[in-house]
């Protein structure tokens, strides 16, 4: 055994005498590190020995480099990610093992890119404004970049100078050049394929020795810091770290900002990268983590997989970064045994040390009621995420007042959503997409995204006169967003957030503030009193997309048996069938549905009338993309309306001991005492005690003292349960 | 300590040197062993304080007894319900603590059983045939004699003689009466609820001394052992200890012969009432294990709940009895393990111990593919599970070909269910039932469960003209049942068995062979031979209830994308919307899904043409009782038809590193070489090999040699693959 590692040592010595390579993804000294503890802990052995299979099998063969051709699911499509994959697997092999062999496999796979990248034009299938050569768009080169870029220069002390250069110039300036010049505005954009697009430009400037690429890609082509992966840095986060997109592109984005700043720090640690913008990527970072159920989804903000969590290769990746640039985060060690892999870096090897010394690391993340704002400046609107217990009991309400969200925004200025015991309970589609399945359009975006997921129908919010908030253009929606009024989470027993937006709709007026109580007898409801002001009639629909199977409805219906139709022509309410109708005069309407063994109830008020509809999703969808998931919907007309609705958290449901309890809702009356510009006042008769909800609609000081009907108090709201403050 | 050990035992002492009470739960002896465990082995500890908590909240209050009012799921219901657990909890916490507290609660609501039970007539909500006094079915009347019987036997020492008779003729004696005398016919059915009769009235007659009593529970009402207790062991099970209502109802069934037999067994061991029938009970209880999925869930054959499982309470007494009464098994540990709670018993005692001290305990129960007649004589046909793989990989194959299954039975002959990696892929719908919700009818079987759970086309088996097998009448169907024609498992890789049904439809032949195949390259797929014979031409259908979304499909399809209309208008067609439909003509039809990671495929030739149908139950459903699932309808005219089919299970879905491989299926084209009544011969394209599978269709020896086309075997069946056999 000593005798082999004195081989090994025999053989990487002379190479790092002479160069100052490897530095992307770890240093020699890092490497030398990450060497030394290989079988010492076994997530770490379990990590090097599952990379080390994958790539031995391809050892001694000839890979396959094939032409462009396939979309996203095809052969050369998979076939190229698994290549820039493997090389860059192999690499970091070669530096732990001194193996010639795995260098070989990387060099003889780097002379074929050589060779085809040249020949390249864009590919075939290639429907953006920003193609690709090797895949089908921009972005994927770009992911090939930044690890053939780390490949590169994890073999490059074992490369001859002959072939570093036919590498450089065949396999990685063709790349470079076609970013820099022909795809130069959109390399140039602050957006997340500008931070893949400069990563790729300036890894392979690292791997390189190439000046003039690091420079591009850190301030843009024309080197003048208004483009480039520092003002990314600088504009595509709100000071929060809150990415405008959501937290499922949180996800996507950081990974090339982790893994470009890891190796910017290596070659020029003077610039403190990790440091910038006080320290910025790691708030992204704990934003996002902040944005997941327990079981590590991602929050369905906008465009989102559901299926995606935490465990993804990104945060893998970024967390094993991080725990060196930022310092330990005993918090992360809970995301770090679910994801049961670790990066091959110094903290990956800390990370696994922890987790074979540290027996009390937490079952679930630490969430807590958190508020982010959006927007550069922070400025933008913003999302709150209110919490209560904790554990497998955890309840997460969602709220989001922000901007749009660039390309992958959805409509749904003022949405909630709701989870319970890491159930979703009040849904967001999410997207209509079937990531890497090729029968599904080729794994991208479908159609329906746009035309069902994205629209104001698909969400928790308001829909005025059937059309979607900006009347579904992006072009139009990223001038705006929302604002927040006021928050107060000071006691856990009351959690208030009041926001507003002027703009989905012209000439009206959208406010929303929640309550988040938590009542006597440790029972959750949330109240949210939903104020519309127009210049003239609408109508308003408010759609409660719920989870879980209906089990009682205080609504009188029609249920439309044998033939269904949709509810509407176009956006979005194309897709819905009408299962059932139903008119409700001066009443509360109710909905009790239990989703696995808890049931939830919607209790809203109706002054007037209002009309009913319980839809279900799938309509209009002859491929069959569409999941079916039915909604509630609340329909009113008028000018001025208001919505005040309670969402309780109730009884218990267990087949296996066949008892239910607590299956009735406790709302049994809503009345609103007051509603006008100036105030709202509801009171909700729960069981036999009356909870008022008091509230200023336009001011918000904390000292204002505020005085209507026979209540009196200061601030923006007051609760009252059984007479006393909660 | 030592002295409050010493005042507990001289308590206790001075009863159990004049009495033989208790011994239907357990005896003193017994008692005593327990109780110096109790602080032993956690799970026994954390059982204990479970059911002492439970209890103590009741100590030295007035417990209600209230006069019976309400249906299932609502207070009176759930009340007595809690009421005799309550007493029995009790009565055990009585003989462990020697507290005389515990021994009071329970005389004190008997006493008011005592004065409530004289002045019942039959329930206000009773609707069916044996009506309940207590409840409003005589079933939880049982149910109450049973736990009662045993709290009386448990307390019995602590009662006056006074108190006895009072007990005794005024809680016990009408409930007893009424069910030998009123409901004399229904206490002498051969049914499961005749076991709860005749346990209860056993239960009071062992904890009354009242031999009349345990004679009419051992020997039915006449005492001539054609009826009651023992009759209703020797038929209710076939010989294998398959109970014909199925694995859900066996759980059901099994609790009152466990807990009886219990008591029978220290009421007078030489009875050796667990060895009746070569041990038949312990042959139920395996027998209903190996009919669950690998979460525990029972299979859904009939009636049944899907959210049941083997951690369910009949199942934790039952297994914690007979590991006294049948000597340890350790597979059951698994199933303790999950179950996380004993009985407070030598068993649970045991079991405890062994959880306590035990590592190794398997993650998953040992399933293997197993074979059980149905019928009391192991005549009436029976059920085959097919299984590859193992733990969480394994892969079932349900067949059904039993007899109807009583009142709980479904029209569903030579039906199949498929499950992979724990999940539901071809499906059966269950029941349409929630169990103890009071909002949907009192909890009890909602009408949609026998109009269209219990259907032939909520199934997968063939509907012949749209109508179910034996028109849907259970009085016809309990004549008769399927016949198995030959089963070999011996080779793991090709595992067969072949069944007829000659009765579902007059004048019809039924015959389907089913194959289970590991191909090379560990590739599991079913091969599905199901021909018909009929006198005349009739509509056949032949439905794949599939559970996953669907992401690709050769058929050519109209989509009935902005209304929809049902499939039918009877026999649970009247439940499916037709969402699209087609023809093909000379072909094979293909359709794909996904189920969480993996994709399925179903392929089917059609010759001539068939017409295809996408279905989605739930239309017809105003009270939204149904869930919403697809199913793939293949119908096909003629007089004799075929269907050959190949359900594959292929490829990997993750979204997490957004892969996806083998997505496509690898069958690529199917074609019958012969079709008689004599030989099937089906050859199969699977990438580029070929796949024959011959088969006898009418002769079955394993010694009788066949010839037809090239191909000569010998036994009923040949597979072979790229020529050679599997």
């Amino acid at each position: 055994m000593l005798k082999l590692i004195k081989t090994i040592c025999l053989l990487i010595l002379p190479v790092m005498l002479f160069a100052q390579h490897p530095q992307t993804f770890f240093t020699k000294k890092e490497a030398a590190s990450v060497k030394a503890c290989l079988t010492k802990y076994p997530l770490l052995t379990k990590s090097y020995s599952d990379l080390k299979n994958d790539v031995d099998v391809w050892i001694g063969k000839d890979v396959d480099v094939p032409f462009p051709k396939d979309p996203a699911g095809g052969y050369t499509h998979d076939k190229h990610k698994a290549n820039y994959t493997l090389m860059f697997n192999s690499g970091v092999l070669y530096n732990l093992t001194g193996d010639a062999k795995y260098a070989k496999l990387v060099k003889e796979m780097m002379l074929k890119y050589a060779a085809l990248n040249p020949t390249l034009k864009n590919h075939p299938e290639a429907t953006s404004s920003s193609p690709g050569r090797i895949f089908w768009q921009a972005l994927n080169d770009a992911n090939w970049m930044v690890y053939a870029g780390m490949a590169y220069d994890l073999v490059y002390n074992y490369l001859s100078a002959a072939e570093r250069k036919i590498i450089e110039d065949g396999a990685f300036k063709p790349e470079v050049d076609f970013f820099t010049n022909d795809l130069k505005d959109w390399f140039n954009l602050i957006h997340n394929h500008a931070v893949w697009a400069t990563a790729g430009v300036g890894m392979i400037g690292i791997a390189t020795d190439n000046k003039d690429y690091i420079d591009k890609a850190l301030y843009g082509t024309e080197k003048d810091g208004k483009k480039g992966f520092i003002a990314l840095m600088n504009n595509l986060f709100s000071p929060d770290g809150y990415y405008t997109e959501g937290p499922y592109y949180t996800r996507y984005a950081i990974l090339p900002y982790a893994v470009f700043a890891n190796a910017l720090n290596n070659w020029e640690p003077k610039l403190k990268i990790f440091e910038h913008r006080n320290k910025i990527l790691q708030k992204a970072l704990l934003t996002c983590l902040q944005q997941t159920n327990i079981d590590g989804a991602f929050f369905p903000f906008n465009d989102a997989l559901k299926e995606k969590d935490f465990t993804s290769n990104e945060l893998v990746t970024t967390i094993n970064i991080f725990w060196t640039a930022y310092g330990a985060d005993k918090n992360l060690l809970t995301v770090a045994k679910k994801q049961n892999r670790v990066f091959l870096n110094s903290g990956g090897v800390a990370i696994a040390a922890e987790l074979a010394s540290n027996k009390n690391i937490s079952a679930y993340y630490p969430y807590k009621t958190f508020e982010s704002t959006d927007g550069v400046k922070g400025d933008e609107g913003g999302i709150s995420v209110f919490r209560i217990g904790e554990g497998a009991n955890l309840t997460s309400l969602l709220y989001k007042y922000t901007a749009h969200g660039l390309s992958h925004g959805h409509f749904d200025k003022l949405g909630i959503m709701l989870y319970d015991k890491g159930n979703e309970i009040l849904t967001n589609y999410g997207s209509v997409r079937f990531i890497g399945v090729e029968q599904k359009y080729g794994g991208r975006y479908l159609p329906e995204n746009k035309t069902y997921a994205g629209q104001t129908i698909a969400h928790n919010t308001i829909v005025m006169d059937e059309t979607s908030h900006f009347n579904g253009k992006e072009s139009i929606a990223e001038n705006f967003h929302s604002d927040k009024l006021f928050s107060d989470f000071k006691n856990p027993a009351v959690q208030v957030v009041a926001a507003k937006e002027n703009n989905a709709y012209k000439n009206t007026h959208l406010q929303r503030t929640l309550y988040m109580l938590q009542l006597p007898g440790n029972k959750r409801m949330v109240v949210d009193l939903f104020n519309v002001q127009s210049d003239k009639e609408h109508q308003y629909d408010l759609p409660f997309q719920y989870n879980g199977h209906l089990i009682n409805t205080t609504v009188k219906y029609k249920a439309n048996s044998a033939k269904l139709e949709t509810l509407g022509k176009k956006n979005g309410y194309q897709f819905l069938w009408k299962e059932a109708s139903g008119l409700a005069i001066d009443t509360i309407v109710q909905l009790t549905f239990l989703n696995k063994n808890t049931y939830y109830t919607i209790s809203s008020l109706v002054q007037d009338s209002a009309q009913l509809f319980f839809t279900r999703s799938g309509a209009n969808d002859p491929d069959f993309n569409l999941r079916h998931e039915p909604a509630f919907i609340i329909r009113k007309n008028g000018q001025n309306q208001s919505y005040i609705n309670a969402i309780e958290i109730h009884g218990k449901f267990d087949p296996v001991y066949e008892f239910s309890s607590n299956a009735y809702p406790s709302v049994k009356q809503i009345k609103s005492l007051w509603q006008d510009v100036n105030y709202s006042v509801a009171e909700f008769l729960i069981g036999d005690k009356k909870l008022i909800v008091a509230q200023s609609n336009n001011k918000f000081e904390k000292e204002q003292k505020h005085s209507i009907l026979n209540f009196n108090w200061t601030g923006p709201y007051m609760v009252l349960y059984d007479g006393k403050k909660l």
